[in-house]
């Protein structure tokens, strides 16, 4: 292929947002890997790390690096929320493109985000310049973005979900309901008590019911799109599975509208949405691996409250793939360049 | 003990509601367990089918026989729908007392039921005198019932957790919306090819969104603690976990209501109901193996959306537990007698 | 029931060895529960940690106090490595008779201890009276006992399984081998990378084959049952599943036998050991939950090579049911005394 | 790219062998997927039965058709055992290759065959000319082939295993020990109750002990290798998770040996076989979706039992991967081509 490669940088990368883009970007036809960071994990080879990538990626984890970052096009930072913020500065100034794949640049708002965060923002002059990564909706403002701040995994889905319904105004805003659930990797790689396999497994529960970081970021996109302010309740719940989101949406029709009709005009054009004939019930495994969105939408009874069916891979289109989506995007490649891959199933 | 025991037969008894039935009834002290019968399965011990019961429970597998149940102070139905309109009148009339655990006499309307269950009602003369066995709402007529048609596993964890609110009339009744969730044993022991583990598993998806049998029996039970007409949205999910439903209920407010004081002085008095603390999330592993309903109820971001949480075991309090629950109603026992098991957690 | 109570004490207990051995002991007629404690959970009920109690142990976790301790009758150690052997003694000298369920007190030779657990002993002078709490070998020895050691998990179902072959003397001592798998709350309630869900769930790998501690437990256990050294390799491995342990062991036969009339004869005044019917294949769920250990034994192809299949629940026989029933013999109450539950199935 | 297509006919195809068939063929830059089969699903699209499929395979589901799959460069069997060996002759003779990922071709001695499958061979004048396909023993062979047997995946797991140490010389072949763990997937996509994510979730257990069909085969092939006659033991456990085989092999050895050596020498120049470094645990999810074997072997305490750790996922590296790997070969394509998947992890 006659396109020049990308020289990318990855910093943090030892969870699974890491391993994840390090899979996708290792099968990319156009990217060149140049350095992947971890401070606790200098020297290690990232394939000790993840054996599935044994015999594919033979970088090593290295201390991070301004002068080793600056010589990128583009850097992700696959790291926990508050890091990218301190580093983002100095990488746009070197004239480096970066997607933040934490949270640390998805709320306009620096009074919100630091409240939900419970930490100080290190940047907040560049909160104004990032662009949110969510392509289907600001794929022209991607396109030229210095900073783009790649969409949480259940803001993804709820809003892929609830968009061609805000869009055409045929809902009431002040009542919406985003019935969330998740597969375990979406809490990360972090020894934590309630992940446990032991804990998890064989159980289903819902969390954070009082208040999740994603209700602001799915408050703010809603409004975005709606152009108005919208309210709705955000109730996540842990599934006993590794990968997946399924958001199940609820939304009162405020007038008649051919739903499925609606579904298909919004999204004929785009490569990562699949909107699946009436009557079908999207399954998380679908998209597995893939950097996929599938969309159904009921209006059961036929009475006058829309379900929208919306699932996604939180680790692909609700992270990683999502994040080179936008990487594609903004240096001109073919959008779907290095994300063909077909969701494993079974 | 003085109380004398119960002589006991089960028709059916080869699916998951049956070996739970026997785990439960083998641990009772007032149960004797003198037939269970299977025509595919007759002369087998039970225990060569269920292993779990090598050494607690003798019996063999009859071919079914009216006289043998006759003798029986009560007979459980643990057979698929369609099988207990068949049998209830002869035993009724020979003095047996009937629980069915299936669907036949769940729905009033006989005609409702046909349509749901696709088949004719073969008695639909009993449907008037059967009582639906929800002990928490109908406790003084399962008392004196000859045949308690035992409630579905979604329509429990609805019921129970919607009835505060209802009872208080402070929600919008027009659009209730219980998004429920429950293990695959909830699917029966029956092959089939979506429940097997390598489709089930690591997955998730909902069905049925369009029409699901437990949905009538859901809004007759609400209409009757409501006392007027309600309509709801029901759309069920399968969790890849063996046992537990965990039903998300969202209900609009109509005014201003102390929930938690609401729940707690509904369910006071009740043994296997469980109002959790303000801020709780119950997990469907709490309940694994227990009679237990555990409710929690929240008002996010103080709006006027009230979310209730409330999670069953599908096969106890969502069916042989119940059963025996109603059981013990019904014969003067203390409602708790032989349902001490404490949820297996981990 | 006319036998007194047991006064009991609890040190540690906030791992899921505590909270089963919380679940047996509530459901335990001569139990009486007095004080379980936490440095960590000081002040916390108990049913706060673990929900599956509520409404059934109204205990709060205490700091450790030597006096309330030294005030019961028996106390059992759910403790991490380490901690029993410092507060034994002094229980001893007050007359308190102790369990440890934890690995202090299993291995005779203090310097083989050192070595695999990495710490010195605190009191080696407690390992020759240490009784190794293995009923179905050392019952009368632990009936006297002061200080019971109660085995591991991986010890409990690999001494069972190659016991009979042992003590009839007719297989090769120096090729034993014992493929194990064990679900991983057999890794305990800690927060660990490898045993999150997203790490275990639908992966199986193999672990310690190079060394795991429960090797020299094994090892000291076959070596008293057969009466002469034994050599065995040991080989675990991480099973997607909460409980059970399945243990695959192999011995080449030195002669004929008939292995089916040895394992029934040895294990027929067993109450826990079940030897299941010639051609069986005892499966983990079969004992989730129940105090037992199931066995079958082949030889396939009428080869030289003895294949036994062994099952129990790493929690309950290989952990704290088996600490109750050392209790039930200690104190002289019949051995299946509040160990009649019955294995969660399905 | 130069190299021409090659045309494909897939018969049969609705299982987990067609699916994963078609994921991998249809990111293979010469495969022309021509024709699916399937007398039950005639009509049907393919990617309605499979919805990972949609957008990427636009096929339907076809009657069988000797003249259109006549047209096709190679076709594979992706069917029950016992259809192919009534379809090869015909393509044979119409000049198409064969690759048949059932059982049909894989046992040279007729009587063998039949005995295990129980049914008549109806060609078995072709077993001398169906060469066993697995790439690492019989390359060459397949090259020039016309019909290939793939082979199973239990005997691809413990043939890779066995390899190095057999070629070598270097064990007892008397006593070799296979204890095999597989994922439910390899049990197929029937309905059948065992397999139910209820009855194998949260479980483990051995089966067939008595005897297995891949016996024969991993007999025969172990004998190829070894060049004389072997005896093994094999016992196949079913893991409560999807994909994956852990075979954990066990052989005494004769004289000292540089194991590590000796497998990283014979499978240096394999694409497809991963020799761990020394003190290595492969696990199954490493190379979930991805056409691998990955080994570690070890000789535990210094003794003298080799133990060898082997992992494939069954569908891939031991079906439908290697089947591809097969066709590769026989087409004169780079081996990798096609199969550059990377294992999904987490």
């Amino acid at each position: 292929m006659a396109a020049r490669n990308i020289s990318i940088g990855i910093v943090g990368g030892t969870g699974y947002t890491g391993v994840e883009l390090l899979r996708l970007l290792a099968q990319h036809p156009n990217a060149e890997l140049r350095v992947i960071t971890s401070r606790t994990e200098a020297g290690t080879p990232v394939a000790d790390m993840f054996p599935n990538l044994r015999g594919r990626v033979a970088l090593r984890f290295t201390e991070p690096s301004a002068t080793t970052l600056a010589g990128c096009d583009v850097v992700f930072f696959a790291t926990p929320n508050g890091v990218a913020m301190g580093g983002a500065r100095a990488l746009l100034d070197a004239g480096v493109r970066v997607i933040d794949i934490a949270a640390d640049f998805r709320i306009r708002d620096v009074a919100v985000w630091e409240k939900w965060y419970g930490m100080k923002h290190a940047c907040p002059e560049l909160l104004a310049e990032a662009v949110y990564g969510l392509p289907e909706v600001n794929r022209e403002r991607i396109r030229g973005a210095r900073l783009v701040a790649n969409p949480g995994c259940y803001p993804t889905s709820v809003q892929l979900g609830f968009l061609p319904l805000l869009e055409a105004g045929v809902v009431d805003l002040d009542h919406l309901i985003a019935d969330a659930k998740s597969g375990v990797s979406g809490a990360g790689r972090r020894a934590e008590v309630h992940t446990l396999l032991a804990e998890a497994s064989d159980n289903f529960k819902a969390y954070g019911v009082l208040g999740h970081r994603h209700y602001p970021e799915i408050v703010q996109g809603l409004q975005q799109i709606a152009g108005v302010p919208v309210r709705t309740v955000f109730v996540p719940h842990l599934v006993p599975m590794i990968r997946g989101i399924h958001a199940t949406l609820y939304a009162r029709l405020t007038g008649p509208a051919d739903l499925q009709a609606l579904f298909e005009k919004r999204y004929g054009g785009e490569a990562f949405v699949d909107v699946m004939p009436a009557g079908s019930h999207p399954d998380t495994r679908s998209v597995r691996g893939a950097n996929f969105c599938r969309i159904a939408v009921h209006q059961p009874q036929g009475g006058d409250i829309a379900v929208v069916l919306c699932v996604i891979d939180n680790l692909v289109k609700g992270a990683a793939g999502q994040a080179v989506q936008n990487m594609n995007i903004m240096f001109g490649l073919p959008e779907t360049t290095g994300l063909g891959q077909i969701a494993l199933l079974p």
